[in-house]
């Protein structure tokens, strides 16, 4: 069965109930389900906080009886291992009577890898893969850096001047970007497991780093401190690399300060670069960065892509990735 | 007579053309005209080098006798004074015997405003006024500040990291935006009179600060050095404040660097902003300016209103102005 325009739109709305679970599903990925009868939605689903259920159970329980002879669209290929938490979501896909599967990508986890897909054909389901997968690969970051690379995924954020400062040089900071990149900012925040801050910006700001967003003040992540030492209240890392110990995180924000960025860029380990820049110059302020250990201008260039651009009020963010 | 579409459209032509002598018509403004009969162009013209023609003595010349009941579409109002380097335009105009005049402004200066579309009318043409206004005031922004301030309209480029800077550590800065980026720089240098840099960039950059693109050579801008003490080869300025005494120079462009740029800004005399960001972090590299005299946070915003974004190769170009 081919790619048809109404799989690329139905994919679109599984890829947004993927969105919810942000941040909340780790270890699991977060996945979209949305069940299709007729040209109607007959089911929606998404991982549950700490990943359980899947987002096909939850579709398939709204669906009932309607999912026999439906498409299930989904943003990852269903899981087909059994585990202690639930049935194998191909299973339960194969049971409903589902005729149909699309899927934007395959599950790198070694327990399913395809065998989802090939299980599902055996029992007569048409499969179609790779329907907006680099939308679905873009929703599931974190976990594909952990499955690749066994550290979550990190996002750098930088709130400067044109001039590129985050202060003053007497410290000054409130505000430099205006409440609409703020709250945008909070967003994000609520879309990872944890944020980490340095101890400079522990001292000077004793930042909150919670969700104040009306609707998802519980979604506050954990809070990382680079430290040496431990904080009472903080977990913390001694050295960017130790990331990879922070157990539940897929997905890292580190918001500060100038010396705290510079440690994870200069260890290779900021993935996305969230740059929001308000119209304003302060001039002899406190730059962004620290030393990142740049030794030739020439190694600079080709590490950064423009990923998205927007205004926010009058301020603008850039989104940038890897190259 | 209404203001129609048509018109709209003719008077891009006009400013297309009036585009030409940006930087090259001081102390006179950069206008254009287009002189339009039974919908086909039948002159075209633009302030010639140094002031003179102007553009509506140049298009008429070209029209003949077609302007004959013909439309001209003008930049700005024209002329209604005799001068020894030429005949009024308002004149010229009449004895033509064009039918109508499609304005984008009126011209600000004491021997006309308003002059030569009184006299027009009364000579039974009709006169549109305001058509494009916004962009034709644009395009003689240095005539009009003159006219206004008794200064040239000053542009500050900046070429900078996403982190702000302008140099590595060590100074490195070749190079931070690349070819496409440069290029448009050499452009922008064609539309002024005259560029400025401080002594710290002469003494490490040694710039030419010449227009090196094809067709353009000739179009190199004056070379102006802020210095409180006189270079061989360069003219100077003391301070800021004296490029009000740059004879001939109505738009001015402030290269560089951080102590350069600061200068200005501090003194409130920069009006346009040019700031092309290449997608690389320097980190702890040589800030973009200099101390601005900034006291407090709040008095940093306000000032400045996004005027132009564009993606130049990989590098990012955005145009403030005074907000």
């Amino acid at each position: 069965m081919g790619y048809l325009s109404d799989d690329h739109r139905w994919m679109g709305a599984a890829l947004a109930l993927a969105s919810r679970g942000r941040g909340r599903t780790a270890p699991n990925p977060s996945v979209g389900c949305v069940i299709v009868a007729n040209g109607r939605v007959v089911g929606r689903g998404w991982t549950q906080d700490g990943g359980r259920p899947h987002a096909e159970a939850m579709a398939l329980r709204q669906a009932g009886a309607a999912a026999t002879g439906a498409t299930a669209y989904v943003t990852l290929e269903p899981c087909a291992h059994l585990s202690a938490r639930g049935p194998a979501c191909t299973d339960l896909l194969i049971a409903a009577g589902v005729a149909r599967i699309v899927a934007a990508m395959g599950d790198p986890d070694p327990r399913t890898n395809g065998s989802g897909f090939a299980r599902a054909r055996d029992a007569g389901i048409a499969v179609v893969e790779g329907v907006r997968e680099a939308e679905a690969r873009g929703m599931i970051a974190g976990f594909l850096m952990r499955q690749a690379s066994g550290r979550p995924y990190v996002t750098l954020k930088l709130a400067t001047s044109l001039d590129g400062c985050i202060a003053m040089a007497d410290g000054q900071s409130r505000w430099i970007t205006g409440a609409q990149a703020r709250a945008h900012t909070h967003l994000e925040r609520s879309r990872h497991e944890a944020i980490l801050v340095g101890r400079g910006t522990l001292v000077a700001d004793a930042p909150r780093l919670d969700v104040r967003l009306a609707g998802l003040a519980a979604r506050s992540p954990r809070r990382v401190l680079l430290s040496r030492r431990p904080e009472p209240g903080w977990e913390h890392v001694a050295a960017p690399q130790a990331i990879a110990g922070l157990a539940g995180v897929d997905h890292l924000m580190v918001e500060g300060g100038a010396g705290a960025a510079a440690a994870f860029l200069g260890a290779d380990l900021v993935d996305r670069l969230l740059l929001y820049r308000a119209p304003v110059l302060i001039g002899r302020g406190r730059a962004a960065l620290g030393d990142i250990g740049l030794a030739r201008l020439a190694d600079a260039h080709g590490r950064w892509r423009l990923a998205d651009a927007r205004a926010l009020g009058s301020d603008r963010l850039e989104v940038y990735e890897r190259g």
